[in-house]
């Protein structure tokens, strides 16, 4: 069996950023699947007792679970907070899990008090919790829908600035926001589980990577390798963790250290063109494929070396220049309109190419059934690996009735108890949510399944359109759509999520049972644990100020979403309408062209070449900083691959998880001087020749 | 045979700075030497015709060198402005001079047009020549004896700043001085090489080692790793180069920029203790052997970290408080005078060390030959390596009559007109000098062939004590002293610098006439090219401001050591007679025990971890900052090893080469930007907290 050299990625988070590189992935396992050692796989594992599913779930599993669960909720809620770009944390989550749960039973069986070997089933009981909660920092939109609701928000909106349109940020209303819409997308769509896995044979590339990375941990070469990967991780860490360090003591101010290094020029710094020396992004670079990459590139040369500078020629003419520089009536109205526009566009042409694709898979599916009824299910089951994986998949059944039951129960309690929490939203539009849900549940479960891209936050954005138009500006149509945005994508974004699981569990034999308590036990911690990093960050840094070091981007997007909900286009700043409408349409051809050349023109695959909207929109309002932190890490990893093609391969996720951690994790401790008072003591400074010289001066008297 | 990958230095240098490592070196090649495949070198150069000696000297050869000798200079005047240590640059010199005429070769053979294939005599032909030229970049005392007759570092000093003890510098009567003072030396030991080299079979390790690298090009193998070590340090080169560029971006005025990171804090800072980010000095550290970066880290703690902190405790009582901080009453004379007590103490100790162990060589030489008188010249040339040689090396000889005329002759000439640019020397003082050097001179060439170790520097601090007592302040002691320094100098360093190239010319069959007249039009390049580049320096930046970027250490302790020997201890400041015998006692009690170690010792070898006083000097005046530099090339490099021995020692040389050469060389363009009166766009500024909420105030008004 390979080594899970390639890349891997939570499937949620593809919506965010990663279309092209969810079409990559599938190449890649699709190709792995098919490969020499397959067929023999299960035979290896033949001698390796499969435990049941109660014991599939430890207690060493639930601990080093909730710790991984906090690891990966600072990084997560990090990256949200200051870009939004989200990669794979598979392989460091893997990786770690396997280090810790091992280290510990090798420690215990050199005492002697080893009861239970450390197996893969426990292994994928581990790394299902920990995406399971780290999936909630991500789906719990602290950095989206719910920040988007904060007064800091509104105030740079302006309009919908209302008492009706903000709501204050607490704690206690979050966390039981979460937990009254996290847990309802579990049992949306489990009944389906047997018929799209064994059935309709979904790829679930996610699911299938995670699946292989772990049943090669078990293996004696894979734990080697494993090894390795968790070493050149551990130093990457501290080397990333030790340079964030660093970087500290340089900060004392605003405008001051590393982040604000004009790398080329002061005038390239002035339109957000610098290198910020920031090891997480570069990692993140290492992680994301080349064209994610430069399209990022791309879009902060059109916007911010084209496209702004152009604009802000008008100024006075287009809008007034009296504006606050925040103000959506100025600049930063079309950064932030004009990225919706291209999201919207690329979002939308993804949606219903999904549903075209869903459903010409499955009358295909229906016709094929037709024809040979019967022969399908049971005519599957022809080689051992699958006739094994069935047999355990089989094995425990989670009931109908309990999750049809849970369904409704847990749906009505959220009908009725929402609305406390958002007088905004009357307790029969959450009910229409709800009925709608397991209907885009499956679809998105099924595209998933397809092309390892969850849709979640597509669905989002268009449940904020609906419900604030229907709710209206004056009775809190802003506030009523980015909260049935977090019903909506909490359900859907769940659901596939579990079906990936349960593909992952069927690879290694792990129970359906065990898949579901751990995914249950992971969002439990994802509740508790997601809204309390959100909140640890909220109060050391001002989160969502356009130029702090957190600024939150889509806080500020999805707002602008409602407002075009309830307002219609005229918020929007003049020409913006215009400039919006040929974003939407480049967007939504762009992505025509990549399908259409995808299909037609197979000699040189030029749709790979062809950049995504979706990464060109993120740089519109953030600029280019960070994109040219990840081209450096692609940069990196060219070089690596031409000088050392395998090493680079074997390790470049891990070095890149380690740059990853190393540099979010130093975000705590971070907050934690920054909560106490505790400025560092120099601040390195950028001036221009001149203004350094009336410095000088000053100095001197 | 074994490839060239040992550190190889020119010898002058090592008085300055590398006591430790000549012992190393001196292990080394005596190992190589006994090698594998020794027995059979010339034999694998059978077929090679030996060119006659006019046509070892050829066209490309002499263009070559004059490239090779400016860049040199250029890197030496470089590092003898800003710290004084300089590493050997004899692998740079090979590896270019060797890449320069066979790229050139080949290119012309492919036109059909060469007439004379590259031999390893034309090869040495060109290293001896840049030696000879970037030697003068040292003995020119541009850095030290020169440059400590200017009025900026007579200012500093207070005593003597008369007019009488000062010079302005100017471009004509340095380059006259150069040429009457360099060449002599050339002649004076001419006639004892025969003795030397075939009778005594004196080692010269630089010498032979720099053989081994020639004949190493010469073979097939040698040649392809010559290749690759050219493409390393190419790649390095530019690195360094672009690194050096990037950094005068944020140089804007003093104190802005890389090169005044806090990288320790601000404290140490204030200290000189920072890492000053010059890929130089991380270059040198990596050539340097590891004691000698050490002893410079620990010269650095114990004066700047423990010393001047103590001493600066006692302004106001042992010195007064009102003193310009230049001024040699003050702090900075402690540091300047301890730094020389320490340094006199070494050199004195290494001068009398080196005159015994020369007699007692010596005589054991006598008592051998008078044993068995006239076999052993025969019976010496037993194999056929030897046998080959001496044919070659006695072929061509250089009359007795010529060289003893010649040196009769350029002494009398220099006799009568250093007094027209010195009145302050009469002509019977420089007489005494002439008629003492040659003895000085076969001491210190003699010394140098068992030792590897040129004391030429140390002769000339010697003299510039005897001469400025001599003379008296009123009639212009210290510029007197400074001058007989310059004389006494030239004379020792060429006269060993050419028998180190006989030997080298000894071992690659190279004609000594060949060797002569290469060295000849070295010196003549040397005396052309030093003065132009160092005035090139002088114009572009205020070379010997204690706190620029060109400190020149050596001028103020010439000068220093000039004010001692007119003045006695009477300049010295309260206290710093006491500080600075303690000093001197302890720089000699420190070699006394290496020596006696090194002897009696022999199971820990113990005396390798003391560490040398003449390095801990250096940072006495200067500060520690390039010691940091140094030791993080060190760790590089002790990683490099760690990870790939093999690999760290075959291209550790070119990389660090290729740090220097990048970094040095663009202070050409950085010269000539300053010349040009463009001043870098940014200013990298560290400030403390509450200075930069200062700063900040002021910006914001």
């Amino acid at each position: 069996m390979r080594p899970p050299s390639v890349k891997y990625k939570y499937t949620h988070y593809s919506i965010l950023i990663f279309p092209c590189m969810m079409r990559e992935e599938e190449d890649n396992v699709v190709r792995e699947e098919g490969e020499e050692g397959e067929a023999a796989l299960e035979r290896a594992f033949d001698e390796t007792e499969v435990p049941p599913w109660q014991k599939q779930i430890t207690v060493r599993a639930m601990v080093t679970s909730l710790i991984l669960s906090v690891v990966f909720n600072v990084i997560v809620c990090k990256l949200n907070l200051s870009t939004g770009v989200i990669p794979s944390l598979n392989v460091a989550a893997g990786l770690l899990g396997y280090a810790a749960v091992k280290a510990w039973t090798v420690l215990i069986e050199k005492c002697g008090l080893l009861k239970q070997p450390f197996t893969r089933q426990e292994n994928t009981v581990i790394q299902t919790c920990v995406v399971a909660s780290s999936g909630i920092a991500f789906s719990s939109g602290t950095a989206s829908y719910l920040l988007g609701m904060s007064p800091l928000t509104a105030s740079q909106a302006e309009t919908g600035n209302t008492p009706m349109n903000v709501k204050a940020l607490s704690l206690g209303w979050i966390t039981a926001f979460l937990f009254l819409v996290s847990f309802v997308g579990l049992f949306s769509i489990v009944p389906l589980r047997r018929l799209m896995i064994l059935k309709y044979k979904l790829t679930y590339p996610s699911g299938t990577a995670t699946a292989y990375l772990i049943n090669s941990f078990h293996t004696p070469k894979g734990a080697k390798l494993a090894k390795k990967q968790v070493w050149v991780l551990f130093k990457s860490f501290v080397g990333s963790f030790t340079w964030a360090f660093f970087q500290w003591f340089f900060t004392a101010a605003d405008n001051c250290g590393f982040s604000s290094f004009p790398t080329f020029g002061l005038k390239a710094f002035s339109q957000r063109f610098y290198f910020d020396f920031s090891a997480t992004y570069v990692g993140v670079g290492m992680i994301c494929p080349y064209m994610v990459n430069v399209s990022l590139l791309i879009g902060a040369i059109i916007s911010w070396g084209i496209m702004w500078p152009a604009i802000e020629s008008k100024k006075g003419v287009w809008y007034s220049a009296d504006l606050a520089p925040s103000s959506l009536h100025g600049i930063q109205g079309y950064r932030v309109f004009l990225a919706i526009a291209t999201i919207l566009g690329d979002g939308l042409f993804q949606v219903v190419y999904m549903v075209i694709l869903t459903l010409k898979s499955f009358i295909q599916q229906h016709l094929h059934k037709n024809g040979n009824e019967g022969e399908e299910e049971e005519g599957a089951v022809v080689d051992y690996n699958e006739s094994k994986r069935s047999e355990y998949f089989l094995k425990d059944q989670i009931p109908n009735t309990v999750a049809i039951g849970g369904y409704i129960v847990l749906a009505l309690i959220s009908t009725f108890v929402v609305p406390q929490i958002f007088p905004q939203l009357k307790w029969y539009q959450i009910l229409v949510a709800y009925i709608i849900a397991p209907v885009l549940a499956f679809c998105n479960a099924y595209g998933c399944g397809l092309s390892d891209w969850s849709l979640a936050s597509n669905y989002g954005k268009i449940a904020i359109l609906v419900f604030s138009s229907w709710v209206g500006l004056e009775k809190g149509g802003v506030l009523a759509g980015l909260a049935s945005c977090g019903v909506m994508m909490s359900i859907v974004s769940t659901a596939s999520d579990l079906m990936q699981d349960f593909k992952t569990g069927y690879l290694t034999l792990s129970s359906p049972r065990s898949m579901f308590v751990s995914q249950a036990c992971g969002t439990a911690m994802g509740c508790v644990v997601s809204p309390l990093v959100f909140w640890f960050f909220y109060k050391a840094y001002s989160v969502g100020e356009p130029d702090g070091s957190y600024p939150a981007p889509y806080a500020l997007m999805y707002r602008g979403i409602a407002l075009l909900g309830v307002e219609g286009f005229s918020s929007l700043p003049n020409k913006c309408l215009l400039l919006a409408v040929i974003c939407f349409s480049a967007s939504v051809l762009i992505n025509l062209l990549i399908v259409v050349l995808n299909k037609y023109e197979t000699k040189y695959r030029i749709y790979r070449f062809i950049p995504s909207p979706m990464c060109m929109a993120i740089p519109f309002y953030l600029g280019g900083y960070f994109a040219i932190d990840m081209c450096i890490g692609s940069a990196l990893l060219l070089v690596w691959q031409w000088s050392n093609k395998k090493q680079a391969e074997e390790l470049s996720p891990a070095v890149a998880s380690g740059l990853i951690c190393g540099d979010s994790l130093w975000g705590v401790p971070a907050a934690i001087l920054t909560l106490a008072g505790l400025t560092p003591p120099i601040c390195m400074k950028f001036l221009s020749a001149s203004a350094n010289n009336r410095v000088d001066a000053m100095i001197a008297v």
